[in-house]
């Protein structure tokens, strides 16, 4: 209060701050779409979040040092990890198409736990033989390894910006998102793994002892999220909160629920972020048609309105603790090879990984050469990797912590602005985006969504009998299909006539496609 | 991780505590239902949540005394005045029926300013003069008047969920709602500066530049927060932003405004909580009708929502913090008298104040005894008297904060619980609630909101002469509706033909009647 700061003071820096954040959102929301409307895909919304959070922090760092005031600016993992993270993630598992990404879920894993396996251990390696031969500032090799698996970790937000702007392929947009989704997951196990092995004893037991750890987190992880989900559906189909006078109560739970997910598998040990993404997809399919239309289309908008500012907020918040957090600039050699190294590891995850891959697929399903190059151009790096590296700086307290904190930040700032303004340009020269690539409503639904097709290829490699086990694997996933329909949906839907064609017609709705009216008119609903 | 507890169990135990605190949310909503559907008076939602708030808490600091997990459950006064408040606020404003509010206005102004203060003083002086007549623990008398001012601010939450309930008159109604949102303003206000006070030199001198102070701040907070919603509801009639595929971006910017308005007050010294509420009152008369009919339906539902999740967490969050708090029980007698001078002092508040507005009133608009006895019921302690006992036991460490505190949470849990569970059997006894006292929707809107009418009742009391200023200013409310209906709604408000019907049509939607299909009914919205 005026005249009384004796009691006021801190809460008026807060307040400051917040106004401070929530300025920049605003701006950076109107920016975003001044430049999607002009169709400037050299500047993404991401990159301009960050760009105008280093701006603002770094003015606030100029004119004031004030430490209450600088502690709103302060990136928290916390902060990130338990409450801007959840509706980001859960908010792409809902708005996903899940049949290109089921279809393409074994890809999809290796790329993610295999390809970001050997991207750590790559930059890992890398930069602990470059600190040997004296090319760059030396590291530990266990930090090596830690800064390999921080610097692992990529973020979807801008590709699939462009991709849904400017339409892909289905196949190339599930496995960038879901590669870039579990990828975070994975990275965060092997950071956690790396930490621990680095206080206890090291050796082929513990390895062993991780792996086994790292499966049963990830089998455990997506079935809580699915659980949840299916609770959630069978209650929603069983209430009765469908009536016209509960959708207050409706909505509330609604919104609880993937937060319960999230928040229940962190709680256990598992993977939360894993969990909420697959309690998305699931309460999409089955939770979804048992909501009243209002509560449907009220549902669909808010977790998009939350998804995007949380988006959002992510940018700019890490540009604002960029600018304001004390980094060590020393070592400029390092920087300079660690971006090398990570962009040697990216290539040496992406073909290797396509290669297995292709190994096995059929010929019609192979993931051809513009497809792979294109998801090793989407490796940018975003806030999960500065999170762990901000995390690092408390658990190698007496380490480099700072070291590698700064080149994390480095990685990212020059890969957002960089990588991700190039994007479209390139991804463009690779043939991947543009009209005859469109993503979900204008393709040909039926036919994407078919079974894998049994093509007969007889040659006589090697690979044979895993095919002959894959295809196996695919009639499986053919049956789910027909067991989904026959029995599941049945069992966690209600059949109100109302509910399938609405699912179906709401997927990968693209941001800003506000669903209800849509829906209304879907279901020939009248007034 | 399972097995790697090094790093992750600190987030584990935030995430268990978050995960309670979701599970004991859920369990509210849905109890507070069942309450209302089976007609359960005398235990609010609100007291519910409060007591499974209470019974969570209590078992979780039984079962687990481990710090990180207890720190989670603590009622942090920043997070609850940042965060928490702000929605609760705005909505109470942006739902309001703005003419009983303003005609009722300066009333409300009465009770909520000048009552307060002689509440605070009532009561702050009984608690000294009862230490020092060793009826009780003795308090310095500027703690005395400190503890005055804490318990002064009174939570509208379960009476007005009453009212809303079982309908009530416009005007009583009106002023329940305004004493008690204000009053919090007001004691803040108070209470900061009898820190201040406490600190600095006292005298006549520090008196005058205190309610200086404090009307400043107050004409100034109301100022902000009307010109924050008159920007945004420019910027929403010339932006062009309700067209089709921008209601995202629409969406995120109409969330962004009250905030905005509660931290821009806040940063310079002014009240939040006052902004916000004009901001909200502002917003939805000049603002709302520009957006577009999907932003409408949404962004209603959206604030309903927020609300009521933040309503409802906040009881639960004091039951939580109340069970884990460490209360100093040893001065039962303090705790017992100052709820006995509570209570005074909230008849030495209530009754002289009406009295006051009486004598000014003509005779068609007095305040009746009922009404007088019901506002005098409605006086329960919620969440805001909370975080101030809170926050005195920082501004006052080598004092009695913790006193303070265990009384505060005493009068909080018994009036909340006691009275809050006779308040609908009281008031019926006053016969002020029941069909025939109808809030909103059913009542006669036209004649409702007519100007006051101009009686001549020609005693020639003393007071004559402030009654024709009253009157004045009555004209001058009546030239404001005319005012506002051709300069100011043409100049702020796009005259698209859908806008003022549907504004009208949506005013005091009591809790959970989703607004957007009775909305596109009223515009006959055809798909």
């Amino acid at each position: 209060m005026a005249g009384v700061p004796a009691t006021g003071d801190q809460q008026q820096m807060a307040s400051v701050s917040i106004l401070l954040q929530i300025v920049t959102l605003g701006l950076a929301f109107v920016l975003g779409h001044v430049l999607r409307r002009h169709k400037i895909y050299y500047l993404q919304e991401a990159s301009a979040s960050l760009l105008i959070g280093l701006i603002v922090g770094g003015i606030a760092n100029i004119s004031n040092k004030e430490e209450s005031f600088r502690k709103w600016f302060n990136f928290r993992e916390e902060f990130f990890l338990l409450f801007l993270l959840p509706p980001i993630i859960f908010y792409s598992g809902f708005s996903l198409h899940p049949k290109p990404f089921f279809s393409n879920f074994g890809a999809i894993i290796t790329f993610a736990i295999l390809g970001t396996f050997i991207a750590a251990m790559v930059t890992g390696i890398l930069v602990y033989l470059g600190g040997a031969l004296f090319l760059m500032y030396k590291l530990p090799f266990q930090e090596s390894l830690l800064f390999g698996a921080i610097v692992s970790a990529t973020d979807p937000v801008t590709v699939l910006a462009i991709f849904q702007e400017l339409g892909t392929d289905v196949n190339l947009y599930a496995l960038v998102f879901g590669e870039s989704v579990l990828n975070d997951a994975v990275a965060i196990s092997l950071y956690r793994t790396f930490v621990n092995v680095r206080h206890g004893p090291t050796g082929s037991q513990n390895f062993i002892s991780a792996v086994w750890g790292f499966i049963t987190i990830f089998v455990g992880s997506i079935t809580a999220g699915v659980i949840v989900a299916l609770i959630c559906a069978l209650l929603f189909k069983y209430a009765g909160l469908a009536v016209n006078n509960l959708q207050n109560l409706e909505c509330c739970l609604v919104v609880l629920f993937p937060y319960f997910s999230y928040m229940l598998a962190e709680s256990v040990g598992l993977s939360g972020i894993v969990a909420i993404l697959f309690c998305g997809v699931v309460m999409k399919h089955y939770m979804f048609p048992n909501l009243s239309i209002n509560a449907q289309a009220f549902t669909s908008s808010f977790f998009e309105l939350i998804s995007s500012l949380a988006e959002t907020f992510v940018f700019i918040y890490m540009g604002l603790d960029i600018a304001i957090e004390d980094q060590s600039w020393s070592h400029v050699g390092f920087i300079f090879f660690s971006i090398i190294f990570m962009l040697i590891a990216r290539v040496a995850n992406v073909f290797p990984c396509a290669y297995l891959i292709n190994l096995i697929r059929p010929l019609s399903k192979q993931i051809p050469m513009n497809h792979q190059k294109a998801l090793c151009l989407c490796g940018l790096r975003g806030a999960m990797a500065f999170a762990l590296a901000l995390q690092s700086t408390h658990d190698l307290p007496e380490g480099h912590g700072r070291t590698i904190l700064t080149a994390t930040t480095a990685i990212i700032v020059l890969t957002v602005l960089l990588i991700g303004g190039s994007t479209s340009t390139m991804l463009e020269a690779l043939e991947v985006i543009g009209e005859n690539n469109n993503v979900g409503e204008t393709a040909d639904e039926e036919n994407e969504y078919l079974a894998p097709a049994f093509v007969t290829d007889s040659d006589g490699s090697p690979s044979q009998n895993l095919k002959t086990r894959f295809r196996q694997l695919q009639q499986s996933t053919t049956s789910f299909t027909a067991f989904d329909k026959n029995i599941l949906t049945p069992f966690f839907t209600a059949s109100n006539g109302q509910g399938l064609p609405l699912l179906d017609g709401n997927h990968g709705s693209g941001k800003g496609s506000f669903a209800f009216i849509r829906i209304l008119l879907r279901n020939g609903y009248s007034l």
